[in-house]
């Protein structure tokens, strides 16, 4: 196959390593904003933030040979961040064939003030009026850095087509890039979205147990971290089902094995411990990582407004989604980490 | 109340210090293998292994005295091990009036080599003929030494009367002690049981990654532990559909929550490091760890000729379990690690 992967980023230029091994013909096209990367890529083969060397089967490109990288494209994978979405459709469709499929390994949910609507969505409303694209994503748990280091990575490929779910699955797995298929396609794209925005709350023990110290029986607060860890799942599995998604998304690969390797650390994690030092968010974020995108804050920055007028419309349940609330109060308001346990587990009994 | 707890080991002990907290009369009584403890906890006023200091309000008595402790409770707390469940039932039963409640702390589940039992059952089965007793259980994500270090726990008391659990639940919760309620005791006891045979698979990768080092750009093994976590909670929510339990809480806290925090560190992730660097089951713990409780391993000693039997029957699917079948062959046969990966997330499409 000839596989276009636009965005030069982590993500993007890792998921290259695998495709390449397989033995197809990779072309990694650099945003606007990942000039310097491609040219790097082009001078030392070394991908500097991913600090592993680009396979010779893949070309580096900048964005303006777009046009020509993909002319017979089989597979156009998008690496772009969650804001790029609706630009690269827009500047993807022109040059886009209807038959060639589109796998996005973008995560985020997109807020327009009154309804979420998953990535594939969002992606699908800004190409051309009346075009049908198969639009697929890949979910899992997978940092980029294991993976470009070819270590044992398993992630969902979904879709809402499974013989075309099948058949690439087939074209993209490896020894170590074990890819199943899904056909859960919002249950997927919602679960590893929200990760990001739990991880981050997960994270806020690391700065909770710096402030308090070890106990003196060696206690740290693995307790209440694990308490988040599964309020953030019980959350994602009432937006999965309220958005049409299937709850089996939230308890495997892409719901609780996402949240999982986020929570190892990362910016979402170093996020969390800076507000659970007690730190103002915009502090923290001007003063300790001003220029690193921290995903859980960015969602709930995307989703904060939606989901808010989704509450006072009746259209979400608040007493389903205290954490996801508390978070957005935390990054949209400034407000002080304060968890509010008695709103927690709604549904059990 | 007048709550009995039988069984002074760290879980059992813990347990005391947020009722004693919420004022009610404890009374800690240890079986014959906590003679040391009562003795100690007696002298010193703090528990050996905990490390912490037993409230004042919780009286410690040897097993000997156990029919003068019981007379006039209303409540008796199961903190034995799991191969003390028969025998605390043949204990108890001729002290134990019909209407006082028990509540189990007790994890694990019972093989007979037929069928699979919750310990409730088991427990019941015990009592004497024709006795009916509501016997209760606390599952979810509680390190014992952080509760005994009064840090934010959260837990599930599951039984079969909604009735009973709500009034309990709120006998039990302290501002630091989070005590949710569910119905689905069947569910709740499946996921904590296996909790400890997949977190003991997920510490495997801290000795494959030892074996094999930190990649040149500085990967670990996240995305492979983050794949095992996973496929744990997928087979345990097979196993707790087959079983008559409910999904809910496979991704809340018995089951997600409970597995995170058990992958945290202790004696199962201790085992899984030794086995992932090559070590066979038997010489590992022999040389390692001869005297200590490895709950996953014996789990899978105690279900491993039913499972297998199981299968064999056609009252289980193989496929369905691919993981839990390795690590018991692990622990029973001293089989190598050898990942499953083609046979993981079977229903998944």
């Amino acid at each position: 196959m000839k596989i276009i992967v636009l965005g030069a980023g982590v993500m993007g230029t890792a998921f290259t390593m695998p495709i390449a091994d397989n033995g197809h013909e990779v072309h990694l096209v650099g945003t606007h904003l990942d000039g310097d990367i491609i040219e790097e890529i082009h001078e030392t083969g070394v991908h500097p933030r991913l600090r592993s060397r680009v396979p010779d089967r893949v070309t580096p490109h900048p964005i303006a040979s777009l046009g020509e990288a993909i002319r017979g494209a089989d597979l156009v994978v998008l690496g772009v961040n969650s804001h790029g979405v609706a630009w690269a459709a827009e500047v993807l469709g022109p040059l886009l064939p209807p038959q060639v499929p589109v796998v996005m390994l973008t995560k985020g949910l997109h807020g327009d003030g009154s309804t979420l609507r998953i990535l594939p969505e969002l992606f699908s409303a800004h190409l051309p009026s009346g075009r049908v694209t198969n639009v697929m994503a890949i979910g899992g748990p997978c940092i980029a850095g294991e993976l470009a280091a070819r270590r044992h990575s398993s992630v969902v490929l979904s879709g809402r087509d499974p013989v075309a779910l099948r058949t690439l699955a087939q074209a993209l797995r490896s020894p170590y890039y074990h890819v199943w298929t899904s056909t859960d396609l919002t249950g997927v794209e919602v679960c590893v979205a929200l990760k990001n925005l739990y991880a981050l709350a997960v994270g806020l023990v690391i700065g909770l147990l710096e402030q308090e110290g070890i106990a003196s029986n060696g206690a740290r607060m693995h307790n209440l971290a694990a308490a988040i860890f599964a309020q953030g799942l019980y959350e994602t599995a009432y937006l999965v089902r309220l958005m049409g998604g299937r709850v089996e998304s939230v308890y495997t690969l892409p719901g609780a094995g996402d949240l999982y390797v986020t929570c190892q650390g990362g910016r979402n994690s170093r996020m969390g411990r800076l507000l659970g030092l007690g730190m103002a968010y915009a502090q923290a974020k001007a003063e300790h990582m001003p220029s690193e995108s921290v995903e859980g804050a960015m969602l709930a920055e995307a989703i904060g407004d939606t989901v808010r007028t989704m509450i006072r419309t009746g259209a979400l349940d608040a007493g389903q989604i205290p954490l996801m609330l508390r978070v957005i109060d935390i990054v949209c308001d400034g407000a002080p980490v304060n968890i509010p346990w008695e709103a927690f587990f709604r549904e059990v009994n």
